[in-house]
């Protein structure tokens, strides 16, 4: 009977590894040193690198699967906001101590998922102990028709303001693991532990919208830095964003707060700014993409400031608008 | 005045790394959520990635500047041996607590040096805080003619082995922080702590070599690993190992052994194959290359097995042929 540990790198990435990179040739079954990517004529290549840390990203003894599923759905999560279709990555993991072949196989498992969801390929990476936590790094690649790569410092004046899918579900989601006793209505959804960027909504991405980025430190905090990264101001209508039943139903019942939901962070949804006259199209184009998209606000001159409006029509404020790992 | 300490990952990225991209408009000042890469028509991009953590690849407190170096050096010599010519890189640095503007200018300035010296760019990354020790996980980026990847898998027999450089320094100064008791000699080299790929050996490996790899676990260990890709066996003349002055010195008083210096590791020089037809053409173009190189053995048939050879003409054994994360 095989021993449950593995006593060398190579063994770790022919048993686990090497199976996700089937189907792509430049990964040379992960045998060789590097990985070559033959890039499609007149495509530019769109990178993004996020890693995540025990502790830091997920909790002490998350299962080995969300773990992986997370790695990697973080990543896409910025290739799809940039209007970019995922088709490969890299993952550098640090493992504390010896590695277990049941752990190893189920985050493989949930590697594989992922990408499959997620239509891209392992093609190389790095395989380490770690005296730390452990922690996954993955750099991500996308293609985009060359100098279409979707920017968040292009927004204008009048644009309208879109997000993808439901917001404050991670949030959500984080709170009910930290405190079970919390209803059972933050149960229903999965997205803190298991987000799902919406990868169809990419090409709708580059054909319509002015600007975009990914949701991943609190809707406030995004639109902010979108909204600074354009040199604009805007306005989000709070009673707009849209939520989800189980969001909705903790909203009632007041064991959360709308702050809460736009500020929690962790959707990994699409905030988009469109031209007015290409609304409808890119409506229309999301519709037939089968993701959902909700108007929630609309861009103002960088007079206007930055501002979140409550269903009374007064200015939110916020305590904090989301998540920084340097803040004091 | 400043305060010492940053309280937002936004600033570490503004006044640390973003002036690591100038020149590169595809990572677009790293205010973007994702860098674009324009390939040149007809070049397949190489990739590879490769994690340093702190107590694992470099000594608890090493300096800022040489972590740095090392980082991103460790990668370039990757993409060396196989051919390509690095043009960029991104970066996920995980920091344990506040980050320190000294310690980060420092770092940067590493950085800075390294990337001038192997002609690349940062284009992206991520900087997060962990709970463990220092880690920097780098994945690179390096040019070839479509289809022209140097392999580890395509070594002959009749193939004559090469090195670029000479082998064992590193061990030598890994010897010596270990044990600064140990001779003078030890100090001369810092190539553990700046390891310096030949980069300008890229384009004569893509022209004139059958396989290469870079040595980056111990000579040994890494012929062995070449010779089992390509399904051949190998011989190595250790008595042909190029040294330096200052191994030699210390080999001559018996303060080390060869054994040390071929499975000590991190030399980041490059092992290649070269059919002999092609020897007079590949030693001519890595001297115009200003690379030294060195025929130090030659590849055989499989039954011959991978044997390294003392002066005597006897085979060496070897307790360990090179460095594992895993071994028990």
């Amino acid at each position: 009977m095989a021993s449950d540990k593995i006593d060398s790198e190579e063994a770790v990435v022919a048993a686990f590894w090497a199976p996700l990179a089937a189907g792509f040739p430049g990964a040379f079954g992960l045998k060789d040193d590097c990985a070559a990517i033959a890039p499609e004529p007149g495509c530019d290549l769109v990178v993004t690198a996020d890693a995540v840390i025990e502790g830091v990203h997920f909790f002490p003894g998350a299962m080995a699967h969300e773990i992986a599923w997370k790695a990697l759905a973080v990543n896409v999560s910025d290739l799809v906001a940039k209007g970019a279709t995922p088709f490969a990555y890299v993952m550098m993991i640090a493992l504390p101590g010896a590695p277990e072949r049941r752990w190893l196989a189920a985050f493989a498992e949930g590697l594989h998922r992922a990408q499959e969801k997620f239509g891209c390929r392992l093609i190389g990476g790095d395989t380490d102990r770690t005296p730390g936590p452990l922690s996954v790094s993955i750099t991500a690649f996308g293609s985009v028709p060359a100098g279409c790569m979707v920017r968040r410092s292009t927004a204008r004046a009048g644009d309208l303001v879109y997000v993808s899918g439901t917001i404050g579900d991670a949030a959500l989601g984080l709170d009910h693991r930290r405190d079970v006793g919390l209803s059972a209505y933050y149960g229903r959804t999965d997205r803190f532990s298991k987000p799902v960027p919406p990868v169809a909504l990419a090409p709708v991405l580059r054909h319509h919208v002015s600007a975009a980025m990914d949701i991943s430190d609190g809707l406030v905090k995004d639109f902010r830095r979108l909204c600074g990264a354009s040199g604009v101001g805007g306005r989000i209508e709070a009673k707009s964003v849209p939520l989800s039943e189980g969001a909705l139903a903790v909203l009632i019942v007041e064991e959360t707060s709308i702050e809460r939901l736009i500020t929690g962070g962790e959707d990994y949804e699409v905030l988009a700014t469109v031209a007015p006259q290409h609304a409808a199209d890119f409506e229309g184009a999301a519709r037939t993409a089968g993701v959902s998209v909700t108007q929630i606000g609309v861009i103002k001159e960088a007079a206007h400031g930055v501002r979140v409006i409550d269903a009374a029509g007064k200015d939110l404020a916020f305590a904090t608008t989301g998540w920084d790992h340097f803040a004091p």
